[in-house]
């Protein structure tokens, strides 16, 4: 070892230790009589400190050593006069005897601190320097902390972790395949695994119970700010299962994270509301709670009163911002600016204003009475002093409207703290989808899911109707994870194949091995993964996961790092008998 | 859950306790009056039993059920009259009260026993229910605690784990690589990653001061028993160390696995040989300590009797096969036979018979006295009872054959049992070898591997003789873990490229980003990387990697279950931006 000590750990009760450290130049110090070093590594920082007085060499020494120098410094720990008590370490200082320049540093083209000068690209093309950064840092290690905490919790539920192929079948199905040409099998591809879905079903049809694997995914899809072509997912699967045992056992899991990692406990079970209620209460899948804020529903109270925006609507519906009567003209417009921008799509907003002084005020004035907006009021459960958003048109575009309208006044509002979190479950999810392009029936999760018991009977009358024993679990708004009790008989599933229109052949060709076995004693089951970057990125309280990957692509799916995909020789496509064919 | 117990858990404290358990039917006795049944989960088997005069509807469903139907039964247990201690539930049986068949099950195309009928094609084609076996299943839950017990180990030892990249920068130095068309970058392709190597130098560089990950790895090499596309590694890199801190280091992960899966504690230290040592004792450098048998050299004592064989030899060697004097001829021709196999190369064998009674016998008695051939055999340190067996030949390729030769012998001999473990370091590996093929030098560990400080002045001058700081984990004669530290100093790595016979532009085109990481202060750094699927396979006794891999391929690198490689629709080609050409 080239050290005795990290940087991190030196404490008063250290006094008068000989001690070595190791680690970088955070910041030097040069006033005149005496120079000081931040030294830096993993586990902290530790002053050095040189002293002309003393060692006039060795000052002059320290006093070259440039920003990000790698060194070896041998000293004795002392007492600081001038602690820090910001520092785990400012209770002292080490006085340098030995000073050894293990490699030394250009001027790093950015700075190496909790707010770094660097752009986004320029800190991607030395992603080796950025991970200095304690931000990014610490996200790493509480990655690492999330893994480990996860697998610990699992093995003690017994689940097995069993690695599966990377190296597998491509299907049609679902986003698109990255591909692997075979060169011992020429024309032949594998695929890089979407999920391990189906391994997971035949450990299971296996008996192996519990399976848990924290795996790399990949898509090939068109990236944004939260989407990586490869990605990490907590995969897990039961055998003998019912969806509450799912539910029970993983939020197990997330409690088991919170707590042994932030130190929260959730006194109250995860509230579990239906894909039905959440659209209609927060018009929105993954509804944040860290906030009420509810939609009221108007469309029977307000129409009538020759007021055509409103008469015509299919649906009406009012939020309640607590406290804003007050808000300026300029606020209500660009309220307004915001349900009309094309992603959120409204045509308009309307509002209330319930004075506190008892007056009502609105945008409505003309079509109604003070009394018919009191009575509004009174329904959408507001008080004196509160403001009621109101956005109306076609049922759910105007549910996604509002939605993001909620979204907006909980961040103007200061209701989105990044240190609270609201889990919950939302459940009964539709099987299908239909898809109006294609003409045809999607899964919603995936093809393998089991419809509720109730609502087997629609898949030949009304398949849109089904549910599915399907659920999500999200925390602020964001979905962190998914799953279903799977089909696990063979002639159900070939139902449900012909349901989303395979042909009996396609169905065999792409599934085959699945369907194959389950002829042969496929347990009930049923599983769920967690999008593990989400994940650690909620917990990290960052907007993008890739703040929480270590050498994340870019959003062309680069790495400018390594500066990849690139071109490779001929001779190497040629043993993989491809060519390229640029359209 | 459908069930209140697993199958594996039942013993006779749980007398009278009302139960109900899942599983497949492993098989099932009709006595007339009586029906067993014995029924399998994960976690074990207990008998089930059906009474004819209790309950005849009951008995009759019981009779009906196939081999590997799914099954929840609820019953009593209830103590067995004729216990079965080789089972831990076999005090006790469940006297059956509910039956409910979950899944009925063709008849297997081979049965799940620990020996089965089924071939190798047809098991990997049915892998799913091949996994159903015990061996299989124990295989799989020991990697599960493999993995899980060196995540422990380390995470006590402050390593932390991070995922890098899998879609990384094709480089052609080193095996074959698999590589992924860009569907955003047409023409442009990622490799899928041989090892992380340049990855867990960066977090070195980043500061992150001990890293490890369980991780996949992929190379396209034509397939060996031992072999797979894909494989894992325990990967792990260290800064601020010394040779010797890596190798205490992971020979405490190696004990920790010994000990915490095998209850195996080694009192010694791990020998350290190094790699002109074991070369001289073994002819090999991954020995198999279980056994001695070490090489005597006879070059200088056994030449200059006529004996052209001996006199025309660069090298002879010996070993000693301990009471193998009476071996008959027959047993002689054998081994003549083996050292002359291809694989081999020996041209023939001589030996020398040291009979109980003192007499000596020898296939070149014509040359040599009997007194002669007593001093070679002092010189070999054999005595009465014992077999000398010699090569004679070139150097690097008789102690080769000799090598196998003493392998065979142990073999013979029963001295390499699979309970016995013999871990060792094969230290001061050559860091070059000549390829005369190619006229040039190939790093033997990486290119990434520094030199032994006293030897750097050899780079100029002959660069053969450079002894790298490099090292190998060895146990029963598989090599389990390999590694080294590393060059942390641009200059160094760039004469390093150039000895290998690198351009400055190839170098820069190719690791420039490593090299470029070597600029802003790179602290020194070394590491391991344990080949996890071969450390599974000689903790489990298996003599294959596929036995400890849930979904193997095939010689072929086919998935022979899933059918995979196969074609890609030509959408997909085209979206790639590529066409398969086949030559």
């Amino acid at each position: 070892m080239y050290r005795t000590h990290t940087c991190g750990e030196l404490r008063l009760a250290d006094q008068e230790k000989n001690v070595t450290l190791c680690g970088w130049i955070q910041r030097s110090r040069d006033l005149g009589g005496m120079t000081f070093i931040d030294l830096r590594d993993r586990y902290g920082v530790t002053q050095l400190v040189f002293n002309m007085d003393t060692d006039a060499l060795l000052c002059n020494e320290a006093r070259r050593l440039g920003r990000e120098f790698v060194i070896t410094a041998e000293g004795r720990v002392t007492e600081r006069s001038n602690k820090n008590p910001k520092m785990p370490t400012g209770d002292i200082e080490i006085l340098v005897s030995r000073l050894n320049i293990l490699n030394t540093s250009l001027t790093p083209p950015f700075t190496i601190e909790d707010e770094s000068d660097g752009g986004d690209e320029l800190r991607m093309k030395y992603r080796y320097l950025d991970l200095r950064r304690n931000p990014l840092k610490n996200n790493l290690l509480l990655r690492h902390q999330m893994a480990y905490e996860t697998r610990s919790y699992l093995n003690s539920q017994r689940f097995i972790e069993v690695e599966t192929p990377v190296l597998i079948k491509s299907t049609p199905e679902g986003a698109r395949d990255f591909v692997v040409p075979s060169r011992v099998n020429p024309g032949q591809f594998y695929a890089l695994p979407q999920s391990p879905q189906t391994f997971k079903q035949l450990l299971m049809v296996a008996g192996y119970d519990r399976y848990m694997q924290i795996v790399k995914c990949f898509r090939d899809e068109d990236l944004r700010a939260d989407r990586q072509p490869e990605f990490t997912q907590i995969d897990c699967e039961m055998s003998f299962v019912h969806q509450e045992d799912i539910l029970a056992m993983f939020e197990g899991l997330v409690r088991h994270l919170f707590q042994s990692i932030k130190g929260i406990a959730f006194n109250e079970p995860f509230p579990r509301l239906t894909y039905a209620e959440v659209l209609e209460k927060y018009g929105n899948d993954k509804p944040d709670l860290r906030f009420g804020m509810e939609f009221v529903e108007m469309t029977g109270k307000a129409k009538g009163r020759g007021f055509s925006v409103l008469d015509s609507a299919a649906y009406i519906g009012a939020i309640v911002a607590p406290g804003c009567s007050e808000y300026s003209r300029k606020q209500l417009d660009e309220l307004t600016e915001f349900v009309k921008k094309p992603q959120v799509g409204a045509k308009g907003l309307i509002y209330i204003r319930l004075g506190t002084d008892g007056t009502v005020k609105s945008s409505m004035d003309k079509f109604y009475t003070a009394e018919d907006m009191l009575e509004m009021a009174a329904t959408a459960g507001a008080v004196p002093g509160d403001l009621i958003l109101i956005l109306a048109g076609d049922r759910i575009p105007t549910q996604k409207a509002l939605s993001e309208l909620r979204l907006e006044m909980g961040n103007r509002l200061g209701l989105r703290s990044k240190g609270v979190f609201r889990p919950l479950w939302v459940v009964d999810f539709p099987l299908l989808e239909w898809d109006g392009a294609t003409d045809r029936f999607y899964a919603m999760h995936h093809p393998f899911t089991s419809p509720k018991a109730a609502d087997i009977g629609y898949l030949d009358t009304d398949p849109a109707r089904i549910r599915a024993n399907a659920y999500d679990c999200v925390i602020n708004g964001v979905e962190v994870g998914g799953g279903s009790i799977r089909i696990h008989e063979e002639q159900l599933q070939k139902k449900m194949f012909k349901t989303l229109g395979f042909t009996d052949e396609e169905a065999e060709r792409q599934f085959g091995f699945l369907m194959s076995a389950f002829r042969y004693g496929a347990p009930p089951h049923g599983g769920i993964a967690f999008g593990f970057d989400r994940l650690v990125s909620l917990f990290a309280g960052e907007d993008s996961i890739r703040d929480v990957i270590a050498f994340p692509k870019n959003n062309a799916a680069r790495d400018v790092m390594a500066d990849c995909p690139s071109e490779i020789a001929d001779e190497q496509l040629k043993e993989l008998s491809i060519r390229v064919q640029k359209s």
